[in-house]
């Protein structure tokens, strides 16, 4: 059975991270959407408001299972016996960091293979803390974020 | 069934084509690797030879087929009626081209999705024009291309 | 009175280069689209040809006019009593090379300012040989140029 | 009325900000040179100080006002009525972050386009912060920010 | 005497960081390196326990010799007088910001000169921020750091 | 005895190549500038006349030597029991192709180290196709290259 695992905060998930969900759900038997528990960021939704959201996004995805995680991503890939890590390529400066976190990686455990899908263009420009910017202000994310999130996010932003 | 078509020139194959094959042959149930034959540069080995060494030196991973084509890589894909095109990434620069023609790809056919994969580190410096500017100095190449093309490339160079 | 010159090979002009003319015919009163006669190149369409089809996709921008150039663009622009040089730019290479020039420019002629724009996100993807490649091979290619580009080009390709 | 808007956080305002207010002042009828009110950062200057110094070092360019104001540039912007967003671009890295908020504005906002101008080569390695550390360590700044800023640096630093 | 310092946080000192020591070493008479004292960033060791694993790990090395400073690289390679700036390489993001340093250095003292070095391939991907978070996580460091650091940050980590 | 060679193809020599020259004979006992027999290109000097431009604008500098070459940079390196090989760093396209170069020739021979020079800011935009271009079409070439080799080159135009 081919696994894989897409690791990210998702706070909040944008159309980018979903459509990078549906691409890479077509090409393994399993998806896993790993929440990374990260104590350090003062985040915008809770770990768990934040399963919650990525499961009602990806209810139509049959081959999605939603978690949280805490360590290093590598370490969650074993845990779940997944052979793949899946990330988005938005730019150039993703790309290099994405390069040493994927050799890093490979140091770590070879028989783990990092998978990289581009984002499409329409979303090449999106990225959560733009969205929560636009939003703090009273701007417009319905370009930005699944329908389900919009509400979610403005609530949060009004207390 | 999950098939992927790997394109490239391979003249001659390294061992950087050689890592991304094994590597993406764990993901899909059958890859195609496909030689393009293009007329415009004037090439090392033909089209039949490039062939005939990737099928030797692919020959221990049973789901590897070994094609030549001409044309666009996404008509080839379809032709084989494979859902993915499996791409390597080295460096920066390969990233911009790749992502633009990916993105090409995508709007020429938005049901093949293209996945990437980095190069192993050891081989991130490879290129095949490297390795034959250093076999046409009389360099050593066995720390670049599989065993059975060292030959096969000095063979080439001495006519 | 506000004139800026956008050079370029436009062989062919492709939705991209057409967005940046849009944008930048905004910013001046005049702008002056000036097609380079590279004798180097093998152009698909003739510089009249160019000039003609370019005057036609602009028809409705009423303060666009186009011309054709030889030699270093910085030289017409001043021939054009013209005080901007207006580029698009796409992705990272084209951002250095641009760059480049634009500093040789200044250094040539530091009245001349370089403005550049950024292509929309629906065009990032898109170049003159790219359009080649595609309609070369049969593509379609009726989302990359203007709509009464795709006749012209694919009757130079059938020749 | 052609208008644009120049905003950023010009604590302190270097030779490269005014480098690029001259040159874009050339381009527009308006330029509006807008201080940002970033609560979050801890600045050197306080936007009241901001605004007073970037209206000493502007005086002489007849077509420049200096504002401040807070929440989302792309909103300043309409409220200006103005019809564009200046940015000046230094580096690579700097080029991605400004493309994707071009984007992420156009998208907001498809009557407003973002123009950019490169620093003249001399000013190419300046920032803000670069400029802060070496005052902070008793450097000399006078090659890097207009010359009426210096003391005012330097009473900063000595509190 | 030709001689040259190579500046850094150190904390830890890895594998990469080494290489660039042995191979600046080989090109001067005399190196320093030289940890910096840098009051802002929450370190995992302090600048003595830096300063005495990096004597530590480069005791082999005879014209190594380790110190630390306060405030600019730039102002301690004149107090050393020393007449280069030695840097590593990795990677393109570094490469900007490093280039940017250079020149300011350059304006600031052009007796000094930087010289980059690139770290070996096998430590391209390493820094002292990644150490850190697999260290953290209870992840294997041996092919990261020096045999001696290792022990060291296990036990910082415990505490 | 530490020596150095700095090869390439110098047709014509630029300020910038000058510059990297004057600084890295301060760092080694002696440079070799060595010129780059490639014969597939069409240049505008030949070997022996850009020996002796090199010869006529370094002949203030006691260190340097001027030498051609045939094969493969690193052989030549070798052949002049040379420990180092220089190059100069102008942009992010040069860094990833220079830091391939340095990673294939330090598999070839790992006693022989790269090091890096960035060209000062005034020459970053410099190249020597850009002096050939601005030349062809009769610019003012003075601030690109030496006094000496501005009649040379204009002398070969007008042929």
């Amino acid at each position: 059975m081919k696994r894989a695992v897409y690791p990210g905060s998702f706070d909040p998930v944008t159309l980018g991270h979903l459509d990078v969900m549906k691409r890479s759900a077509a090409l393994v038997d399993e998806l896993v959407v790993a929440v990374l528990q990260n104590n350090k960021k003062n985040p915008l939704f809770s770990v768990e408001e934040r399963v919650n959201i990525l499961k009602k996004v990806t209810k139509d995805i049959s081959n999605i299972r939603v978690e949280s995680f805490d360590g290093l991503s590598i370490d969650f890939v074993k845990e779940c016996h997944a052979q793949f890590l899946v990330r988005g390529l938005r730019a150039i400066t993703d790309f290099e960091y994405e390069l040493q976190m994927a050799q890093t990686n490979r140091i770590m455990d070879p028989e783990i293979d990092t998978i990289f899908l581009t984002t499409s263009l329409e979303y090449a420009y999106l990225s959560s803390s733009t969205v929560k910017e636009v939003a703090l202000y009273g701007g417009d994310i319905s370009k930005f974020v699944p329908e389900e999130v919009v509400s979610e996010i403005n609530r949060k932003m009004q207390k």
